[in-house]
């Protein structure tokens, strides 16, 4: 038999989570640490309690809340994501994954089934990195990777420091679970893009994630007046720049699933009337398959290179800044999902990620898989953002039957 | 009998004036009815006073200082510049044109001469525009384009008001002798450009100033995640920013009188894993012909179009913002300047203002020219301006025989 989560009671918790910190159009601002986002954990925490979902809280303030299976020695399975959210955030980024994560734990309960694992439900502190960098903080604490005493000292634009909100809120350092010897890791997310919704699907098998390089380009030409100076006498680094925007774009343009973006573009004085004695400009480069990053990376520097020759007046200074390796999920959880979704009739789609999210931490030390559903237009980090009821529930009882799974299995 | 300015007497005075509001690198700072410009007007006042010049100011702090000619009722020749400065400014820009006419003064009054008219040293007020705007303020209240009372309510970045700033230094609003009524006006200026130092020429004869005009354009595309979304199915207005790019450098190089400038290009958000949903850029566009500067603008319009029409997803919105039209010197004061180098034996060479120059406003008033000395490698607006005493000396001994011609010449 199939068993089925609540979609009208997850449904209903998106919608009171997004009146912590509403803002308008139906977004929320909850920034981490933050009282919205602490209260956004509050409200968590007592719908938690009201069905004695065990908590526990580590150094860097994430939390776990715990359905206890039969065999507390086996390794748990984890399911989770963050309820921070950007600033003009919207309902469903990371939300989805914790409150269907609870949605999960409650059906448990409410069918009275007895799991041999425990399930931990899992809130990951600073997915977003909006306030405090770098982001997928807490769950880059807890995998091991991020070392805690670097991420306490981070500050906030006024100062503020995560160690002085953390204290704040009553964070009291207790010992954290060691999320290394769970037996896997699950997280449902909308997918931030329109592949799902141009395909027709409904239910994202997230096989991985994108390698990402960041790249910081500098043009120095000579600053000098737009008046007296003819053209053939300027160093102007402006036709270079167009000549760059062509490099990156013909690297992005040889095949679907690179992804070159240019997001920062800025000329120096940025005057109106004097050319630009500098240009700067950032590269962000992505692909699935790290073989292919790496041509993409080669492809760069040789075109820069060739650029640098063809133009000897303007200086080209390239800098990669830095670099995520392309994750691989766990193919066996994948083929659960995909067994899953095809078992409840519901339409599945192999995708890559394009985002980060905690799970590519989660990854390096344990089983670990990502279901997405689809978002409208692809929006989100925007209050627009919505994924329809159908999609949630679908979304979550794919997760609660891959939870069943792994946590009927024996440790 | 050729008459000769006092070329070492000028040249200490330049020193002499560089250390009010001395800055490092040899340049200067006195930004428009700061302490240090005051003290700039003061040191020569109390040059002017010492040879008996009269002061008068006017409403905007213009100073002009009189010898008096031998018709008291004769319209006199008017010789000036400026001493405001850029930020960072040099020590000669407007300088020069001052102290010349100082030592045209001097000269004049050292030999005995006595001329027809009056020769008037003007200095104007707030040529550079960095303080406070519009640039060549006191040149366009004097000559009746800018009205008194909007540029005395101009502020600077601080609040502070044209006009409480011209309270602090005294000026009393004293009646302003009528410009239009002049004989003619004369400007010696570095070129502020490469052309007489790369062509071997001392003076440049300049018949007129370029048109200018400005354009604000702006790209409207859609902002996403770089991640997410493939590249087929972005609004990205980068690619569109490159064909600007191109666009306005094609026409900036059908012509060598033509100047084009992409001074500002900035995306928004401007984050570097997010698609700019907007871009944001400046265009100017100079030419010396009124026609031709015509012809680029709507090459720029044509293109413009052309572009928006082959770019169908992103938005392409330009503006005009600002002309200037094209400015015509005196052709009977060029051919006086050229004929006065002939006669000293320096090379000369008719060329055009590609910079704004308080001699443009006079322009509209009275018969006007400008005389231009070289400056090294074209360098202005920067600590590092220099033009040689034996250039300043020749662009001043122009200027002393121009004057003699005019002042000397019945009213």
């Amino acid at each position: 038999m199939q068993h089925r989560i609540d979609g009208e009671r997850l449904w209903a918790r998106l919608l009171a989570m997004a009146q912590i910190g509403p803002i308008p159009g139906d977004g929320s601002c909850r920034l981490t640490l933050s009282d919205e986002d602490e209260a956004g954990r509050a409200l968590l925490v007592s719908w938690c309690a009201a069905r004695g979902f065990a908590l526990r809280r580590d150094a860097i303030g994430n939390l776990f809340f715990r359905r206890q299976g039969r065999d507390a020695d086996a390794s748990p399975v984890l399911v989770g994501s963050h309820l921070d959210t950007q600033p003009t955030g919207g309902r469903f980024d990371g939300v989805l994954g914790v409150l269907a994560g609870l949605e999960v734990l409650e059906t448990l309960a409410d069918l009275g089934l007895e799991t041999e694992r425990s399930v931990d439900l899992c809130v990951w502190t600073n997915e977003e990195g909006s306030r405090f960098q770098p982001a997928m903080m807490g769950s880059g604490v807890a995998c091991g990777i991020l070392p805690l005493e670097q991420v306490l000292a981070a500050s906030d634009a006024d100062g503020v420091r995560v160690a002085d909100e953390l204290v704040r809120h009553g964070y009291d350092r207790e010992p954290a679970p060691d999320v290394g010897l769970a037996d896997c890791y699950l997280e449902l997310h909308i997918e931030q893009g329109p592949i799902l919704e141009n395909t027709g699907k409904t239910i994202g098998v997230v096989t991985g994630g994108q390698g990402i390089r960041w790249y910081e380009i500098a043009l120095h030409g000579e600053e000098t007046h737009a008046g007296p100076v003819p053209m053939a006498l300027r160093k102007d680094p402006v036709p270079l720049l167009a000549r760059m925007i062509d490099l990156v774009h013909a690297i992005g343009g040889r095949d679907p699933q690179a992804r070159c973006t240019i997001g920062q573009v800025r000329t120096h004085p940025g005057s109106i009337n004097v050319v630009p004695g500098r240009i700067e400009m950032t590269v962000d480069l992505r692909h699935p398959d790290e073989a292919e990053l790496d041509a993409m990376h080669d492809a760069l520097m040789r075109g820069c290179r060739d650029l640098a020759s063809s133009h000897p007046s303007i200086g080209l200074d390239v800098q990669l800044r830095w670099h995520s390796p392309v994750v691989r999920f766990d193919p066996s959880l994948a083929k659960l999902v995909r067994q899953s979704a095809e078992r409840m009739g519901i339409a599945a789609h192999d995708m890559v990620s394009g985002a980060g999210h905690d799970a590519f931490h989660l990854a390096r030390r344990v089983p670990t898989v990502m279901i997405f559903v689809p978002c409208r237009d692809g929006v989100s980090h925007n209050p627009r953002e919505y994924a329809s009821p159908e999609h949630v529930a679908a979304g979550a009882n794919v997760l609660l039957s891959v939870v069943l799974e792994r946590a009927m299995s024996r440790g």
